[in-house]
């Protein structure tokens, strides 16, 4: 994984609007369990303790939520995203007043687990591909709200990240082409509008549409659902003029068998889709 | 299900809010493919079709997305939430600004085929306890600002909510326990500051902090992580001094045992930390 | 009242969410008057004083005033909330730059002369009932936009607070009842549909709905403008099958007479719908 | 009262920002008791009847409550604002859906017999000085967050305003002359700096400051807590070489007697402050 | 100009937030000279005449400004985005309520001023280089807020878009250059963490730069303030291996030399950093 | 300029809602350039330099910036806002994390540089009219958003503001007039309606609308593009009786002639609708 912060693509600002709509939304007006039972002068000590091995991501979060409540809380870290963790680590530990770090830890542990849990699952991926030259990426199928946060794990589980919205990326499907007519005429249309800084993207299901994209001039063609075989051959045709990306139920498919077909990148819907979250624990003992 | 339409216990302006947050986020500044290949005045049909049985929740909600985009477009109901829909079943149909409804469509299915995952297996959890007393409930362990969504797909599912937030429930755990002294105290505690409309929870772990929850006057007592057969026992025990919630991976669970012993509750944070999409498939074509 | 912090239910950026709001309604774009006849280096010192007897609330509202403008004050307390005050008492102390302290101060101390007022008239109320069982409680009838602040001074005033919406307290009224068909179809629907984690409470006007709410299972029954003798029959019935709440202009009516028959609660939306300021100064010199 | 609308200055968007503010605030997510005791389908019919006399204000947003929520209400206006009503009078009817009305007409009621209650009480005010010159106009001490409502509703009242907030007037105190060093040098100073659009306005104890505030060129004179033997000796002073305010607990005076002095404007903090809301009784059946 | 709205790439919901903050920004509490001085029942007519020549953009941004007011106005509409407009041509024509257009008319109108100008300069500079193959396009230094419809504009004036933010393109300059150790480093770093849907462009100053910048596989390669005759020389040299941006205070070249060189692109951060607005008047009579 | 702050009339809220709404609209996701070839320890030093000769305005504006993207900057400051600063001035240093500084510092750069511009071409219009009594003064001719900014911009480099929005100052115009029936009317309607601490100010063409809004008590009278003959003439026809505004055009006439008429105030909408940015240089270096 990177060592220069690149990973870190993405706004504060961003992340404290998630944390601030989460701690809202779990806490309405007040913690009254918390406020009721436990003194306003009470203290107490957690640790975060990895129950699995995998991935860490999110570790600041975590510790932003504490912020955002106002708790005034010692966040000692023991280990930073991107960092593989063993089943018994001990992550970090907090500790500060009771009433603020027992309202809180949810939110932040909650997504902190999310988040780890896409980098493992994406670390996996990555390290099934190894040896070959294929990147592992995501798709915009990521929880409503939490993308920044989603595709920021991606990549700091080794991945990369595909379009980040409908703005910032071309992708020419069925009913964009059969609306302008053609694969050529919806290259050409896309080349003329969309800032020059994009690639274009062609979606293709047989070699025909294959060949027709590479002649319109496409960037990268993404072959949907192809069976390895289909692949190979892809990748024969194409010989080097585009970025081929595999696409379809990846999250179901052997990756090293896509991989070794050559094509440049294997996009997995599942790695934001279908989260298991890897299980951290967090116990809190008063002071 | 309820047929009076108690299970709509949302503000419309609750769901826009949710909706045009994603909106905004997989938009950003314009569907550029979509722009770029498909002409303004094209018009397009689409039609939402169950690829698999289960129940369907957030037909509103697909809706809403194109208004909110002010597509003007035609939508056809053939099924409303709450309806049992078989594999193969048209749900609704759609037809409109070919621009329009193709740059919305992903996000209103995505929330759609989401709540229909979480009603579907909310319907399995009721039906698997049928002929009990035993309701299925909810917890919080909700998408992070989809939380009163997903609550919702679970009354359309047939089971009930546990607390919205730690505003509107009291549930006393180790900690609070830990720090008022005793069960005795923590629950005078909040009997004396939480509003006198909400009952008073206590998780307990063995017999004697049930017995010492049933003295100490809690109204409902959640049983963390209990056998079957001690489940039972604390039924017995109880004797309906107080509701009895089962609690701790119920999701993993053979419910129909768990509702046998007679509890009055078996919360599920599996029914949407762990939420299985229900599969729609919505294929359009340029008319 | 009680010494542990449990009358602080409330989210800060909530408190903050009001002063913000307040503070760009008052001040507009800059307070043109202090701005263009104080210099930017002077200093000024305000003291607190109460003007006549009563509990304080809100010091940290006036304190965190001056935080959200961005002035670096020193502000030093000598009373908190909950503290009973005298006429001629110091509260507290600021001081700073006087362009910020004099733009901001009418903003914290408007508001927290309001709730000291909310918490003086709650004390008043439940010294009233002193010696009785009967508890105060306010009603949803508050300042829009205040009401977590305004259920806050009634806490802080030694009351309780009723449903803070219509989301977390049930509480069935005529129209439902008739809607329903009859308390018993009301309660029964109520019991249904809502988290268990909430009780039932129904409006009755006589006896003949005292005896069948009772009998439909409802927690809590609020006896409605009903009379000091028809009140004690009430008790009397009821024999602890149920909490009654007293309601209705209980603003006007003698608080022992009633609380002596024996109800739980007393409701009393003038706490917060009729609101007499307490009178605090604050007089500031400049350094 | 002015016929030509010259009292509606103010943004639609303001009033349904303060709306929707209150609505999310009382309703949270859903009127649980409406929702599960009355069926989708049920239609309800409600009048607003006058419970005592005064000046309407505020039929608009009592309307506009039921379109924010979605209710499709048909809404008929017997009144409207500014009209004197007396008890008994119907002042409009809405029908729609229950559990739409049922929801929202608290929120809308309140605010429209709080703004009433203004308008009833500024008509009282300038009745009170009717056949003098002088007008009467409010203070900034309204509720926070409603301040242009309330200052809509004095201006109904047949009431003018004084500054909406610190950056649209100027008024001189205190502690500004004490800066300054005179209050020749603040009015210099003001009149160097602050749009020239803006009148300047200074608040005087005495007749020595009076006459250096007439000196310096003050458009305005606040004559704060004089007698009304004051008062009539300052008109005499002042000729007309500036507008002379009135000011001070006028709440609790005499207006006539402050008016028959000559000044031309008495400012009642009382008016929003301290407000008395007008009886108005909104009383539902089903359909 | 492109006939099939692939310049339309925009979210209606940012437009109605430009719109929104402009008029609350200008309007504050509502125009008092308008409202105290025009009858509610007034109506008005205005017309949008052109009094140069230039490229129509933002009509209905114009349009939107009275929706947005709750103005019933009709909008008649004779020239749409895109169209070449000639002095004294008559654009649209609006009528309504007196009080709301003449309210809210100059905020459309300005914008739709400002947007015309920006069209109608990126159409001169289109036209300059017709013949060529270079495409004229902006750069980031557009107005803060108004990003998404100054570049807008540009589409409409037959421009094309460079990237909208720096999340959406890259583009390595001299510090990144440094920072990285070379040219080649940086392209590589790049390479590996960006989403492969964006092409990387290089800054470069020389032919040295240009011939490493080719070397690592730079997509896009600008030429920072080059002579007509190196530029022509840096199109030779890179013979089609990437795309050539000529850049730097183009608003003040000879586009046409600049252009013959062989160029893919010319950016101009004049287009929308001086804008000159289009003169449009619009006067209204009373009805 | 006036040495005591008294041109800070703004709040630190909007600035910081502008710069926010700024950052997040140049920055997207993040700035993926920088992130990926910047490693996320190195050090940037930036010096901010006089390119031309001008006033400075937006120091803090620049500085606060950082703040707000959570970079933690040293940044020092030799110029302030107001200062004449030379070409090749060091107006301030910044050093601090490249990531930060290097991702932020173009927002900032570029409001100082169009606040310096509208600061300097006041100057030079109060340069222009120096010897004579007029003030120079703006309009609500600023851009969408800003307004707040550039008129703090206009009162640094000398220049007063005009009314900040159509709610807090009176200017009758032309279809005013003819909807009131006279000028007299028009002015006659306002007195009734606005607050008393603003002035009126009426526009005319001509010397028999002077002499009519003279003799209806018009506080200001607006000479709207008038010949300097003219305007001498109004001077003396109005003798002290009104202040008189100059407007029409300002920014292309001959200050000082204008000047030299005797009017009161020049008010020029080119100050802020035609703004040239004051050309400074910010370079870094990487430590």
């Amino acid at each position: 994984m990177s060592k220069n912060g690149d990973e870190k693509i993405m706004l504060n600002s961003q992340i404290d609007a998630i944390l601030k709509y989460a701690l809202e939304e779990d806490i309405g007006t007040g913690d009254i369990t918390t406020l009721s039972t436990i003194p306003e002068t009470a203290r107490a000590f957690g640790r975060y303790i990895a129950k699995e091995d995998g991935i860490l991501c999110g570790i600041d979060v975590a510790k932003r939520t504490f912020e955002l409540l106002g708790a005034e809380v010692e966040f000692t870290v023991y280990k930073k995203d991107g960092d593989e963790i063993k089943r018994g680590d001990i992550i970090a530990e907090v500790s500060g007043n009771a009433v603020g770090v027992l309202t809180g830890e949810r939110i932040g542990l909650n997504i902190m687990q999310r988040l780890s849990g896409v980098a493992t699952s994406t670390r996996k991926a990555v390290d099934a591909v190894a040896g070959t030259k294929a990147k592992i990426c995501d798709t915009r199928k990521t929880t409503p709200g939490l993308r920044v946060l989603e595709k920021y794990a991606v990549r700091v589980g080794g991945g990369t990240n595909h379009r980040f919205n409908l703005a910032d990326g071309v992708l020419i499907k069925d009913n964009h082409i059969v609306a302008a007519g053609s694969i050529t005429n919806a290259v050409a249309a896309a080349k003329k509008s969309v800032p020059h800084t994009l690639k274009i993207e062609v979606e293709v299901e047989d070699f025909d549409q294959l060949a027709e994209a590479l002649e319109a001039g496409a960037d990268i063609i993404m072959l949907d659902n192809m069976s390895v075989a289909d692949m190979a051959r892809a990748v024969e045709i194409t010989n080097g003029r585009a970025m081929l990306e595999a696409s379809g139920n990846m999250g179901e498919r052997d990756l090293f068998e896509v991989a070794k077909t050559g094509v440049d990148l294997i996009s997995i819907g599942a790695l934001t889709h279908s989260v298991k979250a890897l299980d951290i624990s967090l116990k809190f003992r008063l002071l």
